[in-house]
């Protein structure tokens, strides 16, 4: 396998402490450190701090679709079912991480979004493009009379989204994964029933 | 009115710029310059800064008691009322906000609860004790057969708590209102009926 480049190890490195400090917990000094580069090299491949996080969110999306996204295409399972395990293998993977890390899209929702466009919209875009994975398998469960039609599948899979965004937050304070387990109970037993 | 204390200006204006611009985003001196008060002064009433941050949980939750929780103590109404009209009042306060601040448990919660234990103990207060004011009206709602009883008061009311702070979130990235009212119309058709 080819040696990755310092731009990605530099993107890789950021994001990891992103994900793990914030972005105002973040330096640019910190992201060099953990890529083994010097500091001055890091303006030969992003312009700012803001411009590796706006691409960190697209990476973090990306690795996350090749771990857990994937499950919702598994069409050997039905649609319910499918969703399901989809939020388990979140859940399992918030988990292994101690509940300490949270979720990018939600932690620089909530440090960042408020006055940084450019992540802002990245976020957006992320949120958007997660919606319509979920609403698309709402869509077929709908069809199949698994789940109820009284709101539309982009309805059901915003609020189910939001709704495990902010169980995992209090996970998160919490330290364990009471509010993640209430998550699946709740919006599997009302919400996609 | 007597003049508040220069440690009561220092709460406040940390406060503010906490719930801004986040725990990493706002510096000691950013809280002395709000207050009009000298840089050294600070450390006269706050040993640090998380200290000050631990307190700032606590005043905020007191200040959101005194405009919102108190519907929820309004007998006048009927328990599933009186939480839609409480939870329309924490969506209107987000508006006025123009949905850029969020809710400091929220925005602490996703931006410091993974390392720091003191700011997580004050969010874990804060978080139990409004799950257990919202818990109390659907325990009445129960009873008085407006609320299902498939899940236990804590459960519905920890849910509710957190969609609707991932529906806060997800409104701060957006910028507009779509998510906290997809958050009333699930929540009172779905989970709370």
């Amino acid at each position: 396998m080819a040696r990755p480049s310092l731009r990605e190890q530099l993107l890789v490195a950021g994001l990891d402490s992103f994900h793990r400090r914030g972005f105002n917990g973040t330096s640019v000094q910190d992201i060099t450190d953990a890529a083994g580069a010097p500091k001055g090299s890091f303006y030969n491949h992003f312009v700012s701090k803001e411009a590796l996080a706006a691409e960190a969110v697209r990476k973090y999306v990306e690795l996350r679709r090749s771990v857990h996204r994937d499950l919702l295409r598994d069409t050997k399972l039905k649609p319910l079912r499918r969703l399901r395990r989809y939020f388990e293998s979140l859940n399992q993977a918030a988990a292994k991480a101690a509940f300490s890390s949270g979720c990018l899209l939600g932690n620089f929702g909530a440090e960042v979004s408020g006055y940084n466009p450019l992540i802002s919209k990245r976020l957006g875009e992320a949120f958007a493009g997660w919606t319509d994975a979920v609403a698309a398998v709402i869509r077929e469960g709908q069809k199949a009379g698994e789940i109820s039609r009284d709101f539309s599948p982009a309805e059901l899979a915003a609020f189910t989204i939001h709704a495990w965004e902010g169980a995992l937050l209090r996970a998160k304070v919490a330290k364990n994964s009471a509010p993640l387990d209430l998550f699946v109970d709740v919006t599997f037993d009302k919400i996609l029933a």
